[in-house]
């Protein structure tokens, strides 16, 4: 089973950017919990970051073939862009959405996110946890599928 | 470690009511999974369910003595009910919000939680196994929380 | 043939409360005049009033049982009780909203319904004879359900 | 007694036009209905359908001399003709408003009349029904005002 | 020099409609005090009524070529007739928009005009003394023009 | 008779401000017109302006008791003046609002009249000719007054 | 004379609940204050909290026939129970709505309360102050009332 | 193959009404190109201009049976006619709306058609071509419905 | 003890201005009422009333020194003025905002008031008793600020 | 003539990615019609698909020197790219805006292009017969544009 | 060269007024800075301070005739005051507006400036050295202005 | 002291695009007039254009480490990119917001900075000027930083 989790902008500036609201632990450190706790659920997992909207749709677009699930983090993307909604509407594998802060607590243009609608949940609330939850989520959703087959 | 799962409004009426939006499986078989999970991973759970909006705010102030962490579905709730925010607001122990379904994907007024803002963090969207990843982060959130004292 | 005939908040107080919006008949002589429709038209009738939106709920689903429709009105819960909204959702049974004045020329917030949405129909602005209208399209939908099975 | 029943733009193709969302009777099988109900009734029914907004005008204002009452179906301007609107405020004899669908029930746009408001009252969603009941309830009322004077 | 009075829909009605709110003159007493001002003034009148929007928009349109200035009363249409407001636009010739009750003290919805933008003025408020002021300007204007060329 | 009119905040420019918005005509000059027309029907008029919203209200309040009348422009004040408004509505002699552009024409926030409301009637669009219009129709009210006592 | 003071959601955590916005002092305490000020002004107080918007109606429902004035605080229920509100306006006593916060100093949606405008005033911000303001308009209220009967 | 081309209100004023906006070219010009353009494609086209909704409303039901598409350039009906969109959307036939002007660079009024979301599809902004090429359009969708056939 | 109380625009017509808005009751009156009141509690009041907002703005600068308090009725400000605001939320010392009528009940944009969220509390519509709670609120406060220092 | 086919964020996903919404056509299949019907008419096309926003926007400036017009398929950039929308705005040579769905009747986001305001027009819902008409409307414009130098 | 500095409500107080917000520099210190730099720059600079919106547009329209340009920072008035909005406009001298705390990141209300339409330009958020900058604005606008003459 | 002035999307087209709005300064000449001015300060300046989003918050982490500054025109990502805003304020070093144009007297849209709030401060209006206030801002903050440390 394959994970592809995407990092959206500025998150490769975690533990540096506003340690207040996103906590001190760096991408590197959330990457390692992901693929110790994949491992143990007999997944693969890939990660990715990346500041440019365009090269998160390419990724997008690329897992449809080789992934089972994504485990995606649209950053400041989750508010308007359209262009990951769509990316991510065509694919035909679960798309979790998750967020390291509670967004449903943030100022008021956080709280409406463009892609939950065609994501199959989304999470956020709960730091690097979030992810590892996200995780489960993916592996779960991923093995419903396969033996729905 | 003691969990309170809080269930809000209809829902005791799972696998009757509208299963193509919330499905098959019914509130105990819920129920079920979710307390061999808790038993799993060394937490007790206490499960609950009304239609009344007093009983639930009386429900989650009792809780504040006796738990450790809360697993709240506030159902139809969630969208109106102020008074079951400030009852959230005023625990000094972590609740975490699930829903079902994906609120996000669903009318406009079901997409606003009036809770959220006051709530650990928000799983939405993966139907049972919602329940089974807020107890998973209520037990680490619990966690976090022993330690830290 | 039977039918619940449901009275939301402050009904109990009818004759006595605001007489220039809502008449001087009593809640016990609009029952009466329901009742006496419903024997004419071969039904029964159960009658109930709550302040209560908890208690309302409870009466919606237990009829999903025993009463073949429900006439329901739901007084000032009908602008925001997403819960009763989600119970009348839930009943395969007709329910017949209906309403002793005019709410389309009230107050604003007044003209909004959050429950005629999922309701088979509404009937606002002619006094009791409202519920007596509700009555008869409850007994013609419910013949209408019976014969098509 | 003489009933008034008018039926707005696009009500001549019913039957014809989107069945799934208006059912499969005619306008000819309501007139119909509404002439053997207001027999029934004692009263004598005129029906009249137009597609323009003036020509209905005409026809409001001409009721005020030889009818009782009016039940109005003004289809698509139900949402947007205030000038309907003035011409049922400047009668002095009741219209009822009624609607084939259940309005709440559709897109947002339909969801507002600008004319309930100079209305006695409004029925909607119970198909042809809605006319029959709207008839009962013109006859009603128009008897009412009978024994006042 | 010859002035165009337009009558929108229902003020056919005056003096019967809504006195309260309209007044107890009537349509034709006001254009005998319109005619009594204009030829006072020099000029000569027109009077047109029509509850249609089309009839209106026509009679717009040939005004074009033989009247010098056009006080109109659009009625209801005034607060949602763009295709008024697009026939009054295409004129080269002043428009002066009257009412006779102070729009801008009544509901919400009648507080906004969509003809005034592209009318040259507007007068509201005064009873028919709206229209004699009208035509007081509307011969202004037109002489004013006159003497430009 | 005595009639006040009364200019708002930077009228005192007319002529040189914006002349493209408010024509090459000085304060001065309107008032001229105004007194001359005022002489011609049998009334003495007084002219007042001022920046300060507080001396607009202290001279509004003052005419209760020595005039018959009021033609007022309330320039930028008529937008957001909630004081001026309660000044108006305070006095029990007509006030008529008068505007030298056509104000429903202009940006959005001018199209909102705060006072309009509670004065008698509004004139808006006419140039200086707004304000000959406004004494005809304060002459007129006065006299409708007069006469009713 | 007899005093109902009535106590909304949660109030019964005074003093736990986030003491930085309520203060320190318990719902006891206060109970305490108003029973001593009554007695000083010569009235009898029952005090009374719940959580659940049907009790609160039921107390106000009751109160109309033992009562001469209610201080009401409805907590979160002010900002959207329109059945507190529908109880409230079908009393013939006064009801004085009091806030232990300055409400209009806090979240939006804090700012607009449903009741306000059916009760006969609202004091807020002055921490268990604003009760004991309000029992004196109360008994102000109540005795205005008897002297003009 | 035959095409109804029908034309909306004040389009009969095209060349003499704001030539800025909408251009020289005269509508008996564009019927002729477009008869051209069909005669061309192998279609019959017939062309209808009224300045009243019903008359329009009257030709497109009528359309339904002697037609295999429409192109329909609803001029100001566009924004607000919603009886028009309910016959637009009776049709079982392609109904293409034009407009001459770019709609979505004018005011914020006319940027919204209410009929667009049931035509098959919208062409604006390239004057009399709009039309050209709607007709291209109503000629390949009919002929793609004849395939299918 | 020195509390200033601030009267805003048009209160210096109370008793003159909409009496079944305002009362009988003079500013004279109430400013005596206000008087004896503080006597009884040991503090010295001084009164002002201005249409002004900077003498309004002035005054409450020059209170920052030599009060200890202030009641502030800003009238019409209440709904526009930041201005008034700002000065308000540089003062140290306590601000009480006070309404004869109850402004939550009146127009929608007398609902809201831009001052309330700097001021300490707001108590509205007791009529002059509004002033008279004011004043104790102020007292109280004013001698909590004394101990605590 | 040289013809720039600019394809937004997702299109090369096209006949994989919701066909019920996008049809099975691949963009190669599009290319390739385009192509056809430009030889034609006498163009050269050369065509670009990019999920990169910023390298739309490269492309578009380049056009500017060796383009005669651009047909922009931007995706769902449309709705919120106002960086494109300027670059649109920028060049001197048209641009036509088409979308292969009606985005009219889709979500409300998508029915609001930022770019149409700055497009020569738009042309939606036809499929990729949306584009085939673009192309005709890109060729005869730039032939009217050459013919006017 | 002749600069106005003009100073809009409540700037008098800074330094003693919410320091967190505003800063320590008092407005003789903040004049005192201007007039070095003006002098170094070769300009004349006058200063004047009000509460006062009259006298504001008073200072702005005495400015039209000795300045060369006007640094205006219209304190809280920035957000509502039309009136001072029209002085600017009415203006022929460039007019800087400048703010000492960075508006756009304050209050909702803060960040729309009904001034700024009209003015050159904005400069926000720089303390006392906003108005410096602005001073360097106004003497450059002023320069290029001498040499187009 | 190093200095990074940050170009948005098209301002590499300045000169060419939109000379109206813009003016006919090319970027480089821009540039050229910054590195003059920052020499003149002590300050070394790096300038970069992208019309890539990515690149852009790629640069501004970059200039977290080696910048004492960054003067910023996002150009047209002003009002809607996020990702650029959480760039922003991820940085410890100030951002200042510069814009050619007043994009307060433009478009709605261009009004609203999602930026400004997190930025030091916003400089909009003066032309090219507006990056050399910018550069002056940019290098007086960096010192003041500088001497606090």
């Amino acid at each position: 089973m394959n994970i592809l989790v995407l990092h959206g902008p500025n998150l490769n500036r975690l533990g540096k950017r506003e340690p207040k609201v996103y906590g001190h632990t760096t991408l590197e450190q959330i990457n390692g919990q992901i693929i110790n706790l994949a491992q143990e659920l007999g997944a693969v997992v890939e990660t990715y970051q990346s500041n440019h909207e365009g090269d998160l749709i390419d990724r997008l677009q690329a897992a449809s073939e080789k992934m089972d699930a994504v485990v995606f983090n649209p950053g400041a993307f989750t508010h308007y862009s359209i262009a990951l909604r769509d990316a991510v509407a065509s694919l035909d594998i679960p798309v979790i959405e998750v967020h390291l802060s509670n967004i449903h607590a943030r100022e008021e243009f956080r709280q409406k996110s463009v892609i939950a609608a065609v994501a199959a949940g989304q999470i956020s609330g709960f730091g690097s946890a979030s992810y590892l939850l996200g995780v489960r989520a993916a592996v779960s959703l991923a093995q419903s599928r396969r033996n729905q087959k």
